[in-house]
């Protein structure tokens, strides 16, 4: 048997009950589990993370043994995504820049939408999508699906130990297909917005669901566990749950993917081992380098608004907002997640593509596209810098001296002051004072300049390195080199128009 | 001899050395004190707030008295600008809006600078002006006055006891011009941007300036005290030297003009009681109902940055985005001022507005207008709706309970997060929670739309009135009435562009 790695392997044996195949190599054991496929199928599913030579052997309903060849992993494999420190990477340690859309209802609704939706994302910048397991009952959100996870009972409850198949091949082949589109899969386990039971069933339906979905999707490797969707607003869990939630997931997924938790007013405690980044819903992006430090792990904006004309503060952002939002998160060394909500005022039935999919038509798309092409051809990833004022956070007594010494005398009675301020009237001083700067080690400086309309900027380059010097209007999707040999200071004129970002990178 | 109430009266006679006159009314006693404006001239200047017959006694250098016979306000003519709770009002009751401006070297401009900066606020939208006794010398201001406020002495140290007349005799000239234009002007009495020693003198010079300043300009009635301009950068003063600078200044000033204080970094004590109002240099102005809960005074945004195309964060909004902080301030009852800073790449001299004057391009002005004609119409001041989850703040348990209660069910468990959050944390969130909204209590209710596109609102109307409800292109400056007797629950439409507003005025 023959297999690549990085790609999913399945065996499908006919029966039903309990499979377990231990996959060994050289001195490391995997063990996976089936589950049921059908009514009359079991199926096994490895993601073999390493090439070479695998024994495995299956115990259980089947007994049964045997050799797999790993070949190396073929073009476009590069496998799971990992946190690595702040940077998202693949298992080969390839870096992974995710440019993120939600359809949060994606599989809920009818093949010929989901067909289209398809066809709608192979045209975007977007490979990391967030979809929910369980339907979505909320605004703009009151379709029944044709099918759910589970059967149900004689007396209508829920019947964790029954899938219902059309349910899960149906989410198998829209997962598949997503591979294929290069998505990354935010898969969202638990929700709020129900109205069918599924926030609030007992710890073992919790968990008897949990361990199919696990058996069933983690040997795909653009899989990722999102907890929830707004964890802390499902009444009728506690913290108890979620850790519990979480230490099964982490537990029970051989392959030790992503695992995040999304929250809509309190933070999820993104220190814990477990969590592997920091998943978040906010427009306060001026505070990621205060998570980036706090957490040391990658910070994901997986909700920042969106754009379209709702009446609620979170679906009525404009194209020109939304793009802003990208390049705030980006430039701070985060990653940010697109979501569109244009309600038609004609449409009877409406479909809003955060929730069901469809077709796009906001004005950030392209804008993300022309960001991802500038991101893409960095050679690492950003780590932001405190510039201004908030270059005195997360200092030490000694950096602080350090940086008391380094300014300008003029300003030195300045930064006196913000450092002696209460520290929490602080930290609200210089939420307004973010300046969107990031930096690629020497190679790369990028500074965001957001809605100021600056006419210059004055840039701070290495004196032993010469850069190249582009300006980039980002809404008109422009990029002009300015300056070819920069070093030391520099002041780039800039044309007094918002969103304008200045990228300076070393020469070679 | 006659006069009218809320104009200024002035005395003067040959000679030199102090002079004190008590204008007595009644049973009230004002005594103002004489200053030298000339070589050979001793001026008094009287402010009659009250209509009716005066006596007056002048003492020292000169002994005289008489009677002025003082008539009721003539048409246009309100008298000082007090704070009264949290608004402004002239003496005679009037509510006054001010919209201000910001030409802070205004005074040590060349005159036919200053003639031209005159003509260009005559068609602004300002009543208030923000600008200083001592020359600035800061970035773009680096040209040496013609005149200065004192004489120098043989070593060249500054003569408090000498005022240079041609100085004062063109501020009077402007203060009048001003008053005439009907402006208020913010006169700030000490500032950082200094070479000339003025931001470092001894505490008795310091003194003897004030005292000439107040002899000389508080029967202005259009003066208001602006203590310094970023207080808190002048390393000379102590917080000791401030305390003592109002005392001075409030006990001298028999007119009793506002008196408030600029900071830069740290926040003036506005709770202190003889701070009239809260002066703030910020452009998070969604702390503006924060601060008129913690002062109960008024606030000014006296500093949100400005138009125009610096390469700093402060001298680099666009016109829509000072167009919006003044609609962000107005919708949450505080009062904005403006500026600008435009450098031309070609000119030699830089002339830029905010220091020195000139003509005025920013496309804010004309918007501002639209913003006044607006709320100048409202019958009364905005006060600020704490909207969304924001409602939370500054509520008694009792009434968390209330709200509680009224909000729809399945978002009470949103705001019971809200309400668990760590105190500190709960403020940050909030920061980005905040919306523009403010009323008058049954008569008006505005929301500023802001940055949101939305495509509808709803709005929440008393419903025992009717409302006229009116959308308003706060950029393209056009007003709409779309709803003629709505009341209750209404849903708004909006086109889903940026910098709408939705008002609704009670039918009469």
């Amino acid at each position: 048997m023959r297999a690549y790695q990085y790609e999913t392997i399945e065996m499908t044996f006919p029966g039903t009950g309990n499979l377990e195949a231990a996959f060994v190599k050289d001195d490391e054991i995997v063990t996976v589990r089936g589950f049921q496929s059908s009514e009359n199928t079991v199926t096994l599913r490895f993601l073999p993370l390493r090439a070479g030579r695998h024994t495995f052997e299956i115990t259980g309903a089947v007994r049964e043994s045997g050799i797999i060849d790993v070949l190396p992993a073929r073009e476009g494999h590069h496998g799971p995504v990992r946190a690595v420190g702040t940077c998202l990477k693949y298992a080969d340690g390839t870096l992974c820049r995710t440019y993120g859309t939600t359809v949060y209802a994606l599989a809920h609704q009818p093949d010929s939408l989901i067909d289209e939706t398809m066809e709608t994302l192979k045209n975007t910048p977007f490979n990391k999508i967030r979809l929910c397991v369980f339907p979505k009952h909320f605004l703009y959100n009151e379709n029944e699906p044709e099918f759910f996870a589970f059967e149900r009972r004689e007396n209508g409850a829920w019947d964790t130990s029954m899938p219902c198949f059309a349910f899960w091949d149906r989410f198998d082949k829209r997962l598949c297909q997503l591979f294929d589109m290069g998505f990354q899969v935010d898969l969202i386990l638990f929700h709020p917005y129900d109205h069918w039971g599924f926030s609030s069933m007992s710890r073992e339906d919790d968990l008897r669901y949990l361990d199919y979905v696990i058996r069933r999707f983690a040997a795909y490797p653009n899989i990722w566990w999102s907890l929830a969707n707004e964890y802390d607003v499902i009444p009728a869990k506690s913290m108890e749950d979620w850790y519990d939630i979480e230490k099964y997931v982490s537990e029970y997924d051989p392959f030790h993917h992503l695992i995040g938790n999304h929250h809509c007013i309190s933070l999820w405690p993104h220190e814990r081992p477990c969590t592997t980044h920091v998943s978040l819903q906010t427009g306060q992006l001026y505070r990621i380098p205060e998570w980036l430090e706090k957490y040391r792990k990658p910070v994901l904006i997986d909700e920042c608004g969106y754009e379209g004309n709702l009446g609620e503060l979170w679906g009525s952002l404009s194209g020109e907002e939304l793009t802003a939002r990208f390049w705030r998160t980006f430039a701070l060394g985060g990653y940010c997640t697109h979501g569109e909500t244009f309600l038609n005022e004609n449409d009877l039935e409406e479909i809003v593509f955060w929730s069901k999919g469809g077709k796009l038509r906001g004005g950030s798309i392209n804008r993300i596209a022309f960001l991802r092409e500038i991101m893409d051809a960095l050679p690492g990833p950003l780590e932001p810098e405190n510039a201004g004022f908030c270059a005195v956070r997360g200092k030490s007594p000694e950096e602080l001296e350090e940086l008391l010494a380094s300014v300008h005398q003029g300003m030195r009675v300045y930064y006196e002051r913000v450092l002696a301020m209460d520290p929490v009237e602080r930290e609200r001083f210089l939420d307004g004072q973010v300046q969107y700067r990031g930096r690629c080690g020497d190679e790369a400086i990028l500074v965001y300049c957001d809605i100021q309309t600056f006419g210059q900027l004055r840039l701070d380059l290495p004196d032993r390195e010469r850069y190249t010097v582009e300006v980039i209007d980002t809404w008109n999707m422009t990029r002009e080199v300015q300056i070819r040999d920069a070093h030391g200071q520099v002041t780039v004129k800039l044309p007094g128009r918002p969103w304008m970002a200045v990228l300076a990178r070393k020469n070679h």
